[in-house]
């Protein structure tokens, strides 16, 4: 996907430089991850068509995937009314969560029982997978 | 929506004191808005079942909805693997943009002609809403 700069110059950066990047299925609209893309991480997503991050956790870019082979391919770009947000639309390989799950939203509260429930099965194992 | 404290303690806000917030349409899984929201936010969106929303710009708590009458219902409220993320899924009334639009990203990159394009049509006239 070519993207023009000044494109990418109409996007707002926070102070950190980061801008919130909000992943959902294509398919299902169901939403996997949300991360954080520096104006590299921004750039790399879009020239490869695979999302990569920024962790600030790592302090460093990373291309979603990279150890699992669970890459997104990115099928839409959109940003919002603020210009602050980026939404990616992609097609999943396997899951997006390191937990194992589809989605990295897979606990929900459950006002019922007073209480997080996980409400999703795993797509893989993570041990085998990441070979801790 | 009852939620018990220590639920909300589990979340991770950041050193701002505030979590993203992304509202889903619960009906079609459109991606409506991503917000910030505080401790304060989270449980008065929790106690009413409308979401509120702390604005940066403006520094205070808001409930969303409250001058156009387009409030959130909160139908599901989940978290991500982090806890750091929260997840709304809504009933939305009539719209959740400010600019008219039913959602905030009603504007998709087109690779082809090398710019944002509004994808969406309006669903209200927000200078009738809104009595600039």
């Amino acid at each position: 996907m070519d993207v023009q700069s000044e494109q990418i110059d109409q996007l707002k950066f926070d102070s950190a430089g980061l801008i919130p990047a909000i992943v959902q299925d294509v398919a299902n609209g169901e939403i996997l991850m949300m991360a954080w893309m520096n104006r590299e991480a921004l750039e790399k997503t879009l020239a490869t068509g695979k999302i990569h991050t920024y962790s600030r956790s790592r302090g460093r870019l990373a291309l979603k995937g990279e150890s699992s082979g669970h890459f997104q391919h990115v099928k839409e770009f959109r940003t919002d009314c603020d210009r602050d947000v980026a939404l990616f639309k992609v097609e999943q390989v396997v899951a997006a969560c390191h937990e194992g799950y589809r989605s990295c939203f897979f606990r929900q509260y459950d006002p019922a029982a007073g209480e997080w429930k996980t409400v999703a099965k795993k797509a893989f194992d993570p041990d085998a997978v990441y070979k801790k």
